[in-house]
């Protein structure tokens, strides 16, 4: 990764995270990058080595972050149910806090490089593992009861993962309230 | 829309389906749907205008079907859990009869014409207010509990499209199976 740590860098990858969602991937260009951030196309080449690399640096810090929070959470001592509602805010906020990011990488994953993928898909599988872990706890400890805990899992993350869609900034509810009632409906939809 | 309905006209969709799919749409030409039709380009555009039809051809009739089926349940004579759940189900089981338009739809959004685009968004809009709808009766009549009948229902309608990431037909779990268990959730996710 040749992106360069700091604040000209940071800037660089924040600068076409905001065009990748307002123009789509494939129809931003380089050019377009290093101009919002006041910087000749040759420059830009100082910092980045290609597109691919900017989109794969957008959210690569982020689930990984994500992920070590859910294991913190799972590993708690506390009630099944107490756990998973934690996990589901933990995750929801992750979503809306990034929700630029995580659209860019639920739109655009087949512009990937192979390797980020496989890195990604490898952190998407812990992530959904861990949820399933926690409600099949739930189910032996009497207080979940579902067909499926995969399915259940999937239902969940699901439901958070579409705020990607529909979730904006300063609308009519705070993220906070958002990721209470996303971790209410996620818990009674599991419970016995 | 000048794609000629019949067979030839629904080969070549199907086919620009496919191959959209396993290509992306970006990376795919019209000639690679026409080669894979036995046609030369040139012929192709006998039967399409442009690559950008064909994806809109795609996915126009799938949703038109499915809020046809939707208005049906919600003014179906039952209570709310059990339109709630067979809501649910048939949803579900258009994403899933569908996954490819669907994922598509999700993921190429952005190449679609603004007209074609408005259509969509007013359908969606549209499905969105059935659900939420059905869970401001159950509210209205005890039977179900929630903070917000916006946010639950778009946490369910989010369990149901995340089928387009996870869902591959011949898995573990029939189509039946899947609709079921994700029907139950939602009725328990939102049920007082």
């Amino acid at each position: 990764m040749k992106v360069k740590s700091g604040s000209r860098g940071d800037e660089i990858v924040a600068a076409a995270g905001r065009i990748f969602r307002e123009k789509g991937y494939h129809a931003t260009s380089v050019r377009d990058i290093a101009e919002s951030v006041g910087l000749l196309k040759g420059s830009l080449y100082h910092y980045i080595r290609s597109k691919e690399e900017l989109l794969a640096r957008l959210f690569d810090g982020l689930l990984e972050d994500t992920v070590r929070e859910l294991e913190a959470i799972v590993t708690r001592d506390a009630s099944p149910d107490a756990r998973l509602g934690a996990m589901v805010r933990a995750y929801a906020a992750s979503v809306m806090a990034n929700h630029d990011a995580v659209g860019l990488y639920l739109r655009e994953s087949r512009s990937l490089p192979a390797a980020e993928l496989a890195k990604l898909g490898a952190r998407r599988r812990r992530m959904r593992g861990l949820f399933t872990a926690v409600i099949a706890d739930g189910v032996r400890a009497g207080m979940f009861a579902v067909g499926d805990a995969k399915i259940a899992a999937l239902a969940i993350l699901g439901g958070c993962n579409w705020l990607y869609e529909w979730y904006r900034p300063g609308g009519r509810l705070s993220s906070d309230a958002i990721a209470d009632e996303l971790a209410e409906r996620a818990v009674r939809s599991v419970r016995a």
